[in-house]
Formats: C-alpha cells, structure tokens, sequence
C-alpha cells in the first residue's frame, strides 16, 4: 500500500523534512502536516535578490515574503529553523534565462555562495481559515488543482521586473461570500482578502473554463466567482522578465515551514 | 502672528510639498493634513539598500516599509505621486559613517544617482486610530514629544545590520488597555498592536522616568504603561551598523504621503 499526503497530516514539519531528504517522500505536499504554513520557493542570485524584493513590497497581495535567507545559507531561520531548502522540498524546477531546464529532487548540485532563497505564502494557509468557516472549495472537492488566471491587472514593475497578476479562483456560494472575504481578510501574510469577485471579464479573464495554470472546475447555480491574489504571480514575472538563473519549488510541491498557519492572523 | 502645524490640519498634502519646498514651512509636521499618513524617511546607497530591506522584512513591527524608490529616483509613486523626496520635507539629516554632519532643509546638494528613499510607517497613523476610540494619549496632552526607550529585544539582524528593539511607551488607563490593543491592531503597516504591556523591566527599561529619547511623561494611578515598536529601530540601527552614509527625516519632520491613515486598515 502506498502513503498518501493525507497520512502525514498530524506529523510535525521537522519529520517530514527528514523524510524528503532521505529520499521516502517525493510527492506534492497538500494535506500534509496540517495547521503548519506551505510556501512558495524562490531562489534567486543575490543580483535579483533586491529588485526581487522591491517588487514583492509593491505587490504584497501576490507576494507575501515570509522569510529570506543570507546569502549562500540553505536554512531559512524565521519560519524553519533547522532546515535546509536544498533538500527538503520534495521537488524543485530549475530555470535559465526564464526556461525549465530540470526538475530535481534535490538542487545540492545547483547551489551556489550568491543565491539567496525566498519564501512566499501560498493560498493553502487561507484555505483552512476557508474550512474553518465551514465554506466549501470545490477544488478540494473535485480532488484536482486551484484553477489560476493571467488578469489584465498589471502589478506594480520594480527594478527589471513586471508582469500581470494571477489569480486564483474559487466558486463560492453568494450567501457565503462575505464571510469569505472576512475570513481570509484576517491573513494579509497569505494573500488576504480577495482581488476580485464576480464577473470574470472586470479582470480580464475571457473563458473561465479555461484557466492559465491549473484544472477548471464547474461553478454552480447561485456561486459567484471569488478571485484571491496567486503565488504564482512572482514566478510568472521572474520568467517574464528573462532572469538568467532562478530555482523554484514544482507545483504543488510546497516547503512546510514549522511556523503555523494561525502565525500570521491579524485577529 | 505665526503659523502653527494645526492652522494646516485640513490642508492636502500636496500643498503642503509646495509649502515645504518654498520654504514656507520648516517646522515639524505633527498635526498637518489630519487622516494622511505620516512617514518616517530613511536613504540609503543601493549598496546598503538590501541589507535595509532583508532588516525590515525581519522586523516588520519596528520597519513597516511603505514604499521604496528607484535608485536615484526622489519621487515616492506608490504612497505621494507628484512629491520630490528631496525638498518636501521640513528639515533633514545627513549622517556621514554613524554621525549626524549637516542638518539641512533640501537635499538635493547630497542627492545621487544611487540612492534610494525609503518610507516607514510612523505611530502617528495609530495614533489617530486611538483618539477615535476615545482613548487619551498623554504626550499630547502634556504637548511633548514621545517618550522612547530602548530595549533589551534584539532585532533579527540581516547582512552587516542589527540592533535593539526601539519602542514608544503611553500610558493608558487599566480599563482601556485592550481596546488599545484592538485599535492598533488593526494597523500593522504602521507598527501595529503594542509589542509589550506592563511592567517595563522585562523588557530591560530600568528607569521608566528617563527615556533614551523624546520627552518622559507621567504615569497616574490606574495606568498600565504600554509599549509599541517605534521607527526610530531603523535608525538606530544604522547608526550602530556604522553605515557610511544616510539620509533620515529629522525628529518630528516628517514626510506626508498621500495616502490616508485609513488605507492601512486591515478590517
């Protein structure tokens, strides 16, 4: 019998780490580890590094920075102290000059004195606020990908970087929809409050069955479509912006940091 | 008769930049353009900008970074489109290797092609945010500066900076001391809620009567001494970090954005 994520959701981060790095896990880590923070990976060559940062400042809804590293330090000390961001994600994607040119399991062999490594929220720290608030996410349901757009919503440029927001998407239903917004409102370090909710076109978005990044799901009578700022709007500007060397996690193959979700309330 | 800072309280900050730079107003700003946020100014050389940066990603409640410019850039686009950095503040000063060297009214004789501006929120944003929930705030009712104190919290250092904590300390009636906390709360890209309540001594204040800076003020019976991160933690800890040269705001000359207090609302 084969070990799905779901079994390792009451394991502590610090096990899990142990078990990517020996090789035992090699898997997308929704469900694992529950309560505890999974972010986006971004390394960069200390180059980037500031022009990458100034572009997460302008834009904290898509780019909630929750740590950085020195450079040349493969441990993020604020939210996984003990770490190493080399070995602990399960899967990376190696990238030159804004093209995928690998996908290890293990990027020892790509790690250089200059890079440094940012950790950004991710949508699954909102999510269980979702839960919690007894709101249903179809793609939990569906078992498939959030749905992710390209908007006509053009994030603040910094430095050499620009690009378009991504969204993700999330059919709620109407009555429920203002509880919603509060509940992820509470966790401006992963997102916050929706960008966007109701008519797609508003945003630019022209077929919602057919989303950019991820699987479409169905939206139901009396469901409106509720748009949240998406993780994937800092990698999408580092790859449009021809940044010559840039490692990331794969999709769906988070870092679980050993801070918790609940961290970053507001109230 | 001269111009008191409250004669412009419903003046827009924009008139208050040409104020400024026409050397109309050199004064300090506390009581200027009611509901505009108030910002704490700090330039740097692109070369110490990103160790400034990494320090206030790490240190979110003392560094509330509000906007950051291109190098060489003066203009603030994100919070005071239209402003210059450079003469639209009353008074300046210029730190050469941890020493104050010139305090000037316009930069612009220093400025250069790699210096960058940063904007930090300040305690007055927070500040409103307590009158309107009627609690007193007693350095303005004894018309003095602050009271504040350096701790005994080290600041999360980054690259070549580190330092203690800063904090400003009010006190507030025992029964009013949680509403205090919700209010500001409520606004953490401005220091947010207190980092400390009570006793001053666990956080290494040994004498409450004498502040390392602005003005002591009394603590009646019933009053809980409250503290919360204050934004001379950047300062101090350039100064400490011996940067080669910097730019601040001088104390109580403040940069006004255009931005309102209000924006900064989390709920």
């Amino acid at each position: 019998m084969t070990a799905s994520a779901k079994d390792f959701a009451n394991t502590h981060p610090s096990e899990i780490w142990e078990m990517i790095r020996s090789g035992q896990w090699t898997g997308p880590t929704p469900g694992m580890a529950k309560g505890y923070v999974q972010a986006n990976l971004v390394v960069l060559p200390k180059d980037w590094a500031y022009d990458f940062m100034v572009f997460a400042q302008r834009n904290p809804k898509p780019c909630p920075v929750l740590d950085i590293t020195e450079p040349g330090d493969p441990e993020p000390r604020m939210v996984a102290p003990g770490a190493d961001l080399r070995t602990d994600l399960p899967k990376y994607r190696v990238w030159e000059n804004g093209k995928l040119v690998a996908e290890p399991t293990d990027i020892r062999p790509y790690w250089r004195d200059d890079l440094v490594a940012f950790l950004l929220g991710c949508s699954f720290s909102f999510e269980s606020a979702l839960i919690e608030a007894s709101i249903p996410i179809r793609h939990i349901e569906c078992s498939c990908n959030v749905p992710m757009y390209i908007t006509n919503i053009q994030c603040k440029p910094a430095g050499r970087l620009s690009g378009p927001m991504v969204v993700s998407m999330r059919p709620i239903p109407a009555p429920m929809v203002p509880k919603a917004v509060l509940a992820t409102g509470r966790f401006p370090a992963v997102h916050g409050a929706p960008v966007h909710i109701g008519d797609p076109a508003l945003i630019g978005i022209k077929d919602i069955s057919r989303p950019d990044f991820g699987d479409p799901v169905p939206i139901n009578d009396g469901e409106i479509p509720v748009f949240w700022a998406c993780g994937v709007t800092p990698q999408a500007a580092l790859m449009a912006s021809n940044v010559p060397f840039a490692i990331t996690h794969a999709p769906g193959h988070m870092f679980i940091c050993s801070v918790k979700d609940a961290d970053y309330a507001v109230f």
